[in-house]
């Protein structure tokens, strides 16, 4: 089983969260195991305060070292040796690729900030891998931590069912996805492309691997040069960029 | 006061996961009012499913066009002329800057995802927007849903107060932020700087902001290209460079 511990300050939105749809699913089944740790529970200001004005002045107020280091011992050799993960606008972005990298640990530690920081010296000694979603501004890590908690979870054996086999996704051959139809056939005028109602498989296949090369064009260009190609969708490629579309 | 529409079918993880913290506090003081329509209200289907088989053929389930295009409608006019964003790996990728885009906006209607993804004639129906936050795949669209109202909903004014401010953080100028420090002076036989506790302000701030650039530097050099900086502090940027850190 896989574990994640969470060193939080909102440990009920950790659980509740993850608590629907697929993750929820795995929790049940013992696949995945999720705890959230409250830093506030290790502070030992008698306000139960866990944040104090930054030293040097500046607005806002940063986390203390203290409480979130006690958090993390807590934990104790359950997460012996686990990658220490800060979320953070600062570090490195997480991608599928780095998904894939973490779906291999046994357990992982996430601490997630709030206010206007944390204190750098307890960065500095207990965390391994800064790691930031994207270049936007949360409220707090929590969010973070989750997406990576569900990114990360549904590659771990038997968490997705068959149904939801991650086969033909975004990303797994470095493509975007083909566009994808379901009943009803005609839905206010638009029809489903003839072609997918052929029954000639090895045609459906080939319109989807279009498909796919000419949204990744279109939309994502920077991806088709990591992609892996034949020499003939190569050749497809450079069409598209002929046509100038 | 701003809308946040969410068609999903998991309504409650919307509503829960923006309970707490800031965005909690947010819709409990009225600034911000988030809706979770719940698309399975509007299936036709007795068994309740809003899934089907993808014509063509394939693994997975895809998401039938009719209950979702009736739960956009089950909005009404409360989100005529909105933005609708669709949450997928295939859209542009959220960041600061379209996250003050859509602050902007009185009402944003937001499409959550599940399975192997939705049919494609609902989309080019009713979505104005194709959006993803980032290189990696989730269960669902609704993490990516919540984590964008949250980082929509502290840029709206009021939402966050004093000791939150966002004039100091990551990617407002273009840099990382400097690292911050409270109490204690020392913490694990680690010090806050010195320059810290001088109480010379201007070597402060000076102090501050070569840190960020060290730091931008270091970590995310791409954002130093759009990053605003003085003509000394592109010397500074070159004598870096020159080291070879």
């Amino acid at each position: 089983m896989k574990s994640f511990y969470v060193l939080t300050l909102f440990p009920e939105m950790i659980e509740q969260t993850l608590s629907y749809s697929i993750t929820g699913r795995a929790i049940n089944d013992g696949l995945i195991n999720v705890e959230a740790v409250n830093i506030r529970d290790f502070t030992k200001d008698k306000h139960r305060h866990v944040d104090d004005y930054p030293y040097g002045g500046g607005a806002g107020m940063v986390m203390q070292p203290q409480p979130i280091y006690d958090a993390y011992k807590s934990i104790g050799e359950r997460a012996e040796g686990s990658r220490v993960l800060y979320m953070s606008p600062q570090g490195r972005t997480f991608d599928q690729s780095m998904a894939e990298e973490l779906s291999k640990e046994d357990s992982i530690v996430i601490l997630c900030g709030h206010y206007e920081g944390v204190d750098e010296r307890v960065i500095e000694e207990i965390v391994t891998d800064e790691v930031s979603i994207g270049d936007f501004v949360l409220t707090g890590g929590e969010l973070a931590a989750v997406t990576i908690i569900d990114a990360v979870s549904r590659l771990v054996p038997g968490v997705l069912n068959k149904e939801e086999s991650h086969e033909n996704e975004s990303f797994s051959d470095g493509l975007l996805e083909y566009p994808q139809y379901t009943r009803p056939p005609e839905f206010m005028g638009r029809q489903v492309p003839d072609i997918l109602l052929s029954g000639h498989h090895a045609n459906i296949d080939k319109w989807r691997r279009e498909q796919s090369i000419i949204r990744t064009y279109d939309k994502r260009p920077d991806l088709l040069e990591k992609a892996e190609l034949t020499d003939k969708e190569k050749k497809f490629v450079q069409q598209l960029k002929n046509k100038e579309r």
